[in-house]
């Protein structure tokens, strides 16, 4: 166990807290189904929301520290029982900084018909560089073994033998059961899981209005990711 | 009648007044379309919402107190007339402290559609054990007799009959008209509701991206509830 | 033209002035795409919005009187475009006290498919007595002529038509346009276009969860709509 | 560049900081998916929102002015990154004064399912004359080249072959993309947008209610349109 934080965990821990607080002010969240955190990639700590704590009562202070093997070094609560899930995701993709599990409506949705959320437009081009996938239902021996970590393992299976781009495409679907996005750090995955929540809304009216509706073309998404993101990106100041 | 109420009748009118109002912030109402109750069972008094007083208006003195067979032990009101509805759940299902009736939109919609919420991810596995069942139509005779009364005993049948243990799967639909949820107290049926809610409206979309989509799987089912309710819990602090 | 208003006129001036700013509050108008109106039986007077001016600057003083022949008699704007749709229901429903013009979303979107809205369910019951009937077409010569006094006489024509008695289902859906709803005073009326609204709402999704599903069984809308209307009501204090 | 604002372009820059803060207003936009131009005729100065700046903390001195070759004349910040599809609408259809570009969700459904907005209804008839046409998709060439550019290249190609007015329909879908609307200023355009959005709502709700649904009697269309357009228009004051 830490006996203090660091100026620089210090600041972490107050850059998570307030990403949590962002879930219920974007709407992602009802009641505590939420968590966020974020990983000190030098010492490998973890920030993450306590586990069942309100939105309205946390404070900094309830803010978990736990190493990469899951361990709480500093804090007094538990932290949330999605920790084991954010530590696979930390171990695996080396380029993440932050991770939200949230139940938001329609990415939800989404993850209980066991569908990817197809790129149908620029919306999603801008932030994923194809579909979101969703992956395969767990099996009786993952569910009833360590879950959560099992959880992670299927979600880095999926985008193994998919062949993608974690850092391409910063969310996934759980099969029944909700997203989890990530980042660059706890805003920008947060920021990701607004996205994502947003085009699960739009996909399924467009679906609707059009049924069977196939990817946005190949050169679009291309050109739309590429204005953002990458060496030559031209979007913003 | 009482006289005066004592101080844990007080403390629980007190709770009542609270957990009506989180129904309009929840949204789960329009102008007066709900009711929450909460039972002490030492002496079987139920504190049950006024009928037809607007919340922006309605005062803690406002909340009626009935016995267990809703003759009006204190206050002035007139109580909600769905009183016989909670007085046969208070009676049938020893276990609960609290009841919520509401016409919140999707759950009624499933209402109206006469069907069962299947369970078909872990947002609603956290809370309710299985589908949310929708009761058969009521019969003629039923609704000419003492309606409201009758309604709670559709509801018990619905449970007896499917073997649905209510203090497993705190909510119903009732056939052509709305939900009733219930708790442990009024606070933690309002809980329950607004879940319900949530449930109702993801499912819907779920069923528009995948017609004739089918419960979620047992094994994950069991995990989830089982990881919040019980002996084994280990969600929250 | 009055030269002031008696103080019952300047009254319901007052309550038509509130009423029309309860259509934005209950989200049931963008811009100026409502009006709501009352009438004082004795003069034969109606209140109105004025045309094209928006909720947010509109004052007491704004709000038009006109007889029921459509001479303006009190007030500097020109009455709402709709004004000769609302005095043709004055003069044909004798008992109706208020009117609202709204083009509130799923009400619309109903118009728009030219149906019915069914009863199914409690909620509509406690308010209409049956579906809400959508119009016919109008005829080209109808548009080429007094369009707004034919639009109400469409109206007229349905409710005669079908035998539907306007007291009992305080509502209309005009075909490709939008609702009209109406009841005892200005106020009532907005209370029956929000709930209108909300039905339309719920009666959408149930409609996508059953398609083809049919209206609620007769004697729980009788049950329903006269437990709550009429010499044997019992709901409320 | 100009070395100062003119109080004319002073004032526009004021209406176009204004109008890009009334798409957060009207829920048009998340993040800083939108923005909002004006031009001033006269100078062929077209002011516009700088690319990626957040509304909450844009400040007027944020928006730049080009002129009709996109090049910057006034501001430190660049442009939006659609800038040249804004000055080519200004280019070609020389009555307008106004455009937006959002991602508002249902308009952006319908550009991803790649389908007019027919007009089902008044509320359209009222701003629209007629369909709201979706773009054909554009060609590999056509991204890998001036994509801004061309993006509205295609649009004016939609209202030309098809023999629309963009004075009568001021609003285009762009495929797999979203929303362009225009009108006599940023306001107006504005305004235009969030009409959109509202019948892009409704149209799918009555889409999903009446599947192949056609558009509205050309009769009724004339008469709404004409009724708030043109020489004979009598709505308002």
């Amino acid at each position: 166990m830490l006996t203090e934080l660091s100026p620089k965990l210090l600041a972490m821990r107050d850059r998570v807290f307030k990403a949590n607080l962002e879930l219920p002010k974007y709407k992602l969240v009802t009641f505590t189904w939420g968590n966020v955190s974020e990983i000190d990639r030098e010492t490998g700590y973890v920030a993450i929301k306590p586990s069942g704590v309100e939105y309205a009562t946390m404070k900094p202070e309830d803010i978990v520290f736990v190493d990469l093997q899951g361990n709480r070094v500093f804090g007094d609560k538990k932290p949330s029982s999605d920790t084991p899930t954010h530590l696979e995701f930390y171990r695996q993709f080396p380029n993440i900084g932050g991770v939200v599990h949230t139940h938001s409506r329609h990415a939800t949705a989404w993850a209980q018909a066991g569908e990817d959320i197809l790129a149908l437009g620029t919306t999603q081009g801008d932030y994923f560089y194809g579909s979101v996938p969703c992956t395969r239902r767990m099996t009786p021996e993952e569910i009833a073994g360590e879950y959560e970590l099992e959880t992670g393992k299927v979600v880095v299976e999926t985008f193994r033998k998919r062949g993608i781009d974690p850092d391409m495409v910063p969310g996934v679907l759980v099969h029944s059961h909700g997203p989890f996005t990530w980042g660059k750090d706890a805003h920008d995955a947060v920021h990701n899981s607004v996205v994502l929540e947003e085009v699960a809304y739009m996909n399924f009216v467009s679906h609707q209005i059009r049924p069977n509706i196939g990817s946005m073309q190949q050169e679009l998404l291309d050109k739309h990711y590429l204005r953002k993101h990458g060496a030559n990106a031209y979007y913003g100041q």
